[in-house]
């Protein structure tokens, strides 16, 4: 396991870096970032994993997302992985999608061609890359948490639900809640998964609800000027799904919001915070 | 004056602008972005000015200043102009040139062809968009302070020194603070202003000073991992003419701080603070 850094910054005390890695998961290279807090030079410490949305890569929230200040004070550390493999041998062609493929790996494993030998976001982001940060970086791996944008949020809140034991808290901006029932989901998930709507099931977080998935408590916070809102994100059905299941749910329809980095970068700090005392309890 | 609005996103409580103008000055198309916090519904705010430095438009700080947050706690304006006239008419090649032309209007107006006709950033940043900010947003014109970053902290201070009176507060990023010392500033004010070095002296602060010029007080920030330090930058010649001249400077050597928005984000809010101070007093 080695990675290659891309490129170290200095930002409120701690460290921005941006590195590089041959990914056994999805048999490309593969780009993140880690953000280490001052604190992380003397401790191990919680690290928050962050999910992008489609068309983004590692860079949108390492730049635009307004997350050091809050984790330079809370002492967490912050990654964020690419959204998809990337590589002129990987199929998927962003000026003809930018919903599938690259750039939108939705956080599943493919079972379906051309897509299954790369297209391994899930393994990416379950097992690779949370060993590979645990043995390179100053983490706490018993304290970890995870939230998302978008695609990310629906990886996310799948994520959590999935391996509830091992995120102690898990929130959204603007998530999929239920993909299974919307445009950008179906496509993703019948592109990488096939026709077979069971297989589906363990990546959609309503449908894993449904099914018994629970997790403590989620925090979304959706914009209610999200052009995305009522189509494919559709925050309700997770509202529903949360009450009937008892998982207690903090929904906030945030006045005026949209979809972008100017959103998100404006409730990151709320996020943490609510990361933070759940990391730190 | 009319302007066209680009885009608007609700953030920190407030809106974030981008817009476009037909300018006089340049006789290019011009585009600026605006920050109006909350408090702008309801009142006449400061209004903090922000020059950008080599490469840049609006866009950089924009999106990674991180600077919404203490201007929507403070109660100020943040405008963001571009760093050169632009358009397919307008001279200078930034592929060519990083330093010099495109993206490097370095806040001068021009007496030398072909760049005389454009390249008017000084009228621009000083006179044409000061009114048409204080014509198109809740500006309270008797509130104004200015800061920048690298080439935009050369044009802050020069600005700054020039209009002491209009500038309530200044500040700098690792600024170019003696440009008829350092190459870049050689390069830029030789090309644009011609060979007379006298017609120089308005446009670099540390001659400001020599012949004369007083501001109250001054905050400037550099990193000492700054690649650009010792050969552009040299912030000890400001330290010494302030020191002659008995203008009280703060000059902070941040440790292991390098050039890029990383740096600037940092510290963004201690400068913003700064600025406040003496804007409501």
């Amino acid at each position: 396991m080695t990675i290659e850094t891309v490129s170290l910054n200095r930002a409120y005390g701690g460290t921005q870096g941006v590195y590089k890695h041959a990914s056994r998961s999805t048999g490309t290279d593969m780009t993140f970032s880690v953000f280490v807090p001052p604190q992380g030079a003397n401790a191990k410490l919680p690290v928050v994993w962050y999910l992008s949305g489609l068309t983004c890569t590692h860079a949108n929230v390492t730049e635009k997302g307004e997350f050091r200040k809050a984790c330079a004070e809370l002492g967490l550390i912050f990654v964020a992985p690419d959204t998809s493999p990337r590589g002129a041998d990987v199929p998927g062609d962003p000026d003809k999608s930018y919903d599938f493929g690259l750039g939108a790996g939705f956080y599943v494993d493919a079972t379906q061609e051309p897509y299954a030998r790369n297209y391994r976001m899930w393994s990416y982001v379950t097992e690779e890359l949370p060993a590979l940060v645990a043995a390179q970086f100053p983490v706490d791996a018993s304290r970890q948490s995870i939230l998302g944008h978008s695609m990310g949020g629906h990886g996310a809140l799948t994520v959590a639900l999935n391996y509830p034991q091992r995120y102690r808290a898990a929130s959204a901006f603007a998530p999929i809640v239920a993909p299974a029932q919307v445009p950008w989901g179906v496509k993703a998930l019948s592109g990488y998964l096939g026709g077979d709507r069971m297989t589906w099931r363990k990546h959609d977080a309503v449908a894993l609800i449904e099914d018994g998935a629970r997790f403590p408590d989620l925090l979304v916070d959706v914009g209610d000027a999200d052009p995305f809102l009522t189509q494919q994100l559709q925050p309700e059905r997770l509202e529903h799904a949360c009450e009937k299941a008892g998982i207690p749910l903090t929904l906030r329809r945030q006045p005026g919001y949209d979809h972008s980095y100017y959103f998100i970068s404006t409730f990151m700090e709320d996020h943490l915070r609510w990361h933070a005392e759940r990391l730190k309890a």
